[in-house]
């Protein structure tokens, strides 16, 4: 295999990208070497040098304990658990959460043999039983895999004599109804509110 | 920007990947460091160090000029113009072409501001002039801008005293009536050819 066909392989890899647009990516690289390969090939460098896992919390960050959980003015009374990375980027964008997180680093699935030993849960347990922590929010994916996630945890955390809560399920935002599964709309109507006047 | 943001960054220049993707891409690396990221490094650097522009045809190689060049087997009375080097690999794929290449680098584009002097277009009519080159088969993208830049081509060509042909239009193998454009089906019709019996 040449050293471009080995490059294609790699980048086929990355998810979004299929044997096709690898090829195509490997081409584009080719063609901007120093304004793209160069950059990109230095920056991965940089990033396994310089990137490590939260040993708290499972983020990624320069520091271990990651910036979120060495900051005095996040809340440690809660924490947030999610399925992955992206999960906590996506909550950190909205800037609506001041608490600490904990991330899995994925969910049970029997299909691929993913069990609670494979997740950062027990890692979990202990932060849970801290006296600092009051409150756990299960913030897993509302697909199946996650929920079963979500209500393991739930059992795991009993003795914990912490609060176990979940996200709100409903329509979301600028969501219109007619548009939306059967099963958000469902839980949308159970978890009706008093409209507040 | 921290390492992670100017990955992600860099990342999402690719084609096919966008913001969000690219964000996907960079935690899939982060996740398997070992086994995609590291070696993806590894191949970006062996690519950069290795692979090279062929000063003859403007395919890339580790060679200059490159194997298809120095094939002493492939017929030096024929040269295929491509835009791109991925049109070149899509034609090796075929197995169907047993002559030389000539890769431009794109097409003229005058919204991009892409003359002739920007595409390896010189280079094509100097190979053109050699008494061993017979014909030269343009076989730029059907796009206008590539249709264009055919035409630009022949002009130039016509001096050198080859026989300048291009790839035949018509309707794809597997493909339907009813899903071709208009376009296609009138060029068909147009290029129609008695049946053999």
């Amino acid at each position: 295999m040449t050293d471009v066909e080995r490059l294609i392989q790699l980048l086929a890899r990355l998810p979004g990208l299929g044997p096709r647009s690898a090829r195509r990516a490997a081409l584009h690289l080719l063609k901007k070497r120093e304004t793209l390969m160069g950059p990109l090939t230095q920056a991965l460098e940089a990033v396994s040098r310089t990137v490590r896992t939260c040993s708290v919390c499972g983020n990624i960050d320069t520091l271990d304990p990651c910036g979120i959980c060495s900051d005095g003015k996040r809340d440690p009374a809660v924490i947030c658990v999610l399925e992955e990375v992206g999960d906590l980027w996506a909550l950190e964008r909205t800037g609506s959460f001041k608490g600490r997180y904990h991330v899995l680093g994925g969910h049970l699935s029997a299909l691929d043999g993913i069990g609670p030993e494979d997740l950062n849960i027990a890692m979990l347990v202990e932060r849970a039983q801290q006296d600092t922590v009051k409150e756990v929010i299960l913030a897993t994916n509302l697909t199946i895999d996650g929920q079963t996630t979500a209500h393991y945890i739930a059992e795991r955390l009993r003795a914990a004599g912490v609060s176990v809560t979940r996200l709100a399920h409903g329509v979301p935002v600028g969501g219109e109804l007619d548009y939306l599964d059967d099963g958000t709309l469902t839980a949308a109507l159970r978890a009706r509110r008093a409209v507040e006047s």
